[in-house]
C-alpha cells in the first residue's frame, strides 16, 4: 500500500489512546488523549470516535488502559472487568464492540496467575492483535473490492467508512482508496448523511486529504441520480450483520439498497467477518439505537427548527435480498445464510 | 373553512405587497414590504417567498406595483413590461409564474386607451383574480383530497406546500389541514427537506401553529419507514407538470414516489391546473434549476463541510408511472396524457 494511504488517526502511546475528535471535523483537527474509562465511554457515546471497527478497537484499548492505571493484578483485573461492563453500554447497534468486550471478559476472568506484568502484556497483545486485524482486513477487503470499480464509473457510498472509521484504510471507503491507488478513474458521490453529516464532514475530509474525485450531495438526491443512470455501483459499511445477511448500517443505507435493487445496479456491503452476529438469525433481532432529538433539530449545535416531535433512529436494517454481495476479508460472498455459514 | 385555517401570510396594501420572510422562519416572524421590482425579484430569487403558487401571485403583484409607482399610462405600461421580463428570470422551474407573466404581458401590450386609472384598475382586478383563484383551488383540492386520509393513517409529505406556499390553505398540506379540521386522526411525517429545510423550518412552523400531529424526520429515514409499513399515503406539491403527468417538484420527491411504488402505497401530486405546462410533452423537457453550492456546504449560514465539489439540483422529475393520481381543483385524475387533456 502506498504510504499516503496509511491511517494517521488511531494511536496507543504507553497507557494513553490518542485519536482525532471527529465531532470537531472538518474544521478543527483536534487530537484527544483518552486516559480513564470515562474518557473512553464519552468518546464512543458522543461520537468523538465512531465507525463499528474503530469503536471496537478503542473500547478494547479502554480496557487495557484500566490495567495500565491499576498497577497490581487484583485491582487491575477488577477494574478492567468493570470497564468492560461500562463500555458495553456506550452504543447498542454495532456488534464487534460487544464481541470484543465479551471475549476480553472471558480472557480476563480466566487469569489467576497474580502476575501483573504478564497480565498486562497479554492484554496488550490481545489489543494489538485486534488493531492489526482491522488493518489487515481492510487491506484484504480493498483487494477484493477495488476490482469491481471500472474506469468511468460513478460510485456511491454512505456515511463514513474510511480511515476515521477503522485503524486500517477503511471498509467501503478503503475499496475506493485502493481503486484510486490503482489508477482507476471514477467519481465518488458522497451523501451528506444526516443527521450527523458523517458524509459531508468526515468522508469529504478524507477524500480531500487523499485527492479522490468526488461530488457531495444531500441524501435526498440519490434517487434522482439513480433514475438518471448516474450511479453505477454502491459500497457501504455495516454495523451488524445477521446470519441471513440482513445488515444494520447508518440510517439511509436501505434507501441506497432499494434504489440499486430497483434500477438493477450492484450494491455491496463491506465488512470484516467480525461484523456478523452469530447470535441473530435475521435483521428483525437487531436493536436499533434511537438517538436524542437534538441531532435533528440542531445542526452542529445551531438550532434549525422549532419541532417538538422527532424520530431519530441512527441505523436501518437492509434486508439481504437487496444486497448484491458482502465483501469480507475472506472474499466476496452472497448475502445468503449458506454462504455466510461457510466463511464464519 | 374554519377561521383558524385562514392564510395570514400574503397581503396587498395599496401598492405594497406584504409577506413573511421565509428565510427567517421559524425563529423570526419578520414581515417584509415589497416596493419596487428589485424587491420582488430578490424576494423570489432568495426564497423569502417560495412555493410555485405563491411566487406566481407575488410576481403578478410585482407587475401591478410597477403600475402603481408610475402614475401615467405610458410610463406605467413601459415599466410593467420591463418588470415582467425581470421577474420571469427569478426562478426557472415553476411554470405558473411564467404563464401568469406571459398572460399579463399580452393583456398589458393590448392596452392602448391611455387611461391610467382604467389600466391600473384592470391589472388590479387581474391580480386579485389570480390571488382568489389560488385560495379557491386550494379549497377545492382539499375537499377532493382529504377523503383519502383515513383514521389511523400515517401520512407523508415533502417540502412545504401549506399557507407559506400559496395564499390559500395550501396544496398538499391544505389536504392535511382539511383532514384535521374534519376530525380525522392521523400522524404526519415531515421530512426536513435538505438543503433548505422547508420541511423542518416551514412545514413544522405551520403544523405547530395549527396543532396538527406530526413527526419530523431526516430525508433519509423515509425508505426505512416504508419498509416497516409505517407510511400509508403520500401527498406532495408540484412546480411543473408535463402533459404526460411527469412532475417536477422539490428534490427528494422522486424518492418518496419510488418508495410508494415499490411498497404499493398511494402517492398523490396536489396541484392546481395552472401547474400543467401545455408546452411540454414529457418531463425530459423540464429545466431543473441548479442552485449554488453554498446551500449544501452551509446550513442556515453555518458552514458544515470543506467540500469543494457539490451538486445541487433544486428539483427532481418524477415520471408519471410512479404517481397514483393528481389532485386538482377540477377533481382527482390519473397521471396520464388522456386524463390530463380532458381537464385542461
Amino acid at each position: 500500500m502506498n504510504e499516503s494511504f496509511k491511517n494517521p488517526f488511531f494511536r496507543w502511546d504507553d497507557g494513553i489512546f490518542i485519536t482525532i475528535d471527529q465531532t470537531k471535523l472538518p474544521f478543527k483537527e483536534t487530537y484527544i488523549k483518552l486516559y480513564d474509562t470515562q474518557d473512553y465511554y464519552d468518546a464512543i457515546k458522543k461520537l468523538k470516535v465512531r465507525g463499528a471497527p474503530a469503536i471496537g478497537v478503542v473500547a478494547s484499548f479502554g480496557v487495557l488502559s484500566s490495567i495500565y492505571r491499576n498497577k497490581n493484578f487484583k485491582k487491575a483485573k477488577e477494574e478492567s472487568l468493570k470497564t468492560i461492563e461500562i463500555l458495553k453500554t456506550a452504543r447498542p447497534t454495532a456488534v464487534n464492540i460487544f464481541n470484543l468486550l465479551e471475549k476480553m471478559k472471558v480472557i480476563i476472568e480466566s487469569f489467576d496467575s497474580n502476575d501483573y506484568q504478564f497480565f498486562k502484556d497479554e492484554i496488550f497483545e490481545f489489543c494489538k492483535k485486534v488493531y492489526d486485524y482491522e488493518v489487515y482486513t481492510c487491506e484484504k477487503m480493498a483487494d477484493y473490492g477495488y476490482r469491481l470499480i471500472k474506469n468511468g464509473m460513478n460510485v456511491l457510498t454512505h456515511c463514513n467508512t474510511g480511515m476515521l472509521a477503522t485503524p486500517g484504510i477503511g471498509t467501503a471507503l478503503g475499496i475506493i482508496f485502493k481503486a484510486h491507488e490503482k489508477n482507476i478513474k471514477f467519481n465518488l458521490f458522497i451523501p451528506e448523511t444526516r443527521p450527523l453529516l458523517q458524509g459531508s464532514r468526515l468522508t469529504v475530509f478524507e477524500v480531500e486529504k487523499f485527492k479522490i474525485p468526488y461530488t457531495l450531495i444531500t441524501d435526498n438526491m440519490r434517487g434522482y441520480l439513480f433514475l438518471q443512470g448516474k450511479i453505477d455501483i454502491t459500497f457501504v459499511g455495516a454495523d451488524r450483520i445477521a446470519l441471513n445477511g440482513d445488515t444494520a448500517n447508518k440510517i439511509g443505507t436501505f434507501e441506497s439498497a432499494l434504489f440499486s435493487y430497483y434500477f438493477k445496479k450492484p450494491f455491496y456491503v463491506v465488512a470484516p467477518t467480525t461484523t456478523f452476529d452469530r447470535k441473530i438469525k435475521t435483521g428483525r433481532e437487531i436493536t436499533i439505537e434511537e438517538r436524542k432529538k437534538e441531532e435533528i433539530i440542531s445542526i452542529q449545535s445551531k438550532k434549525i427548527t422549532i419541532a417538538k416531535n422527532v424520530f431519530n433512529p441512527a441505523f436501518d436494517v437492509t434486508p439481504s435480498k437487496f444486497i448484491t454481495g458482502i465483501i469480507t476479508e475472506k472474499g466476496i460472498i452472497k448475502a445468503k445464510r449458506e454462504c455466510i455459514k461457510k466463511i464464519l
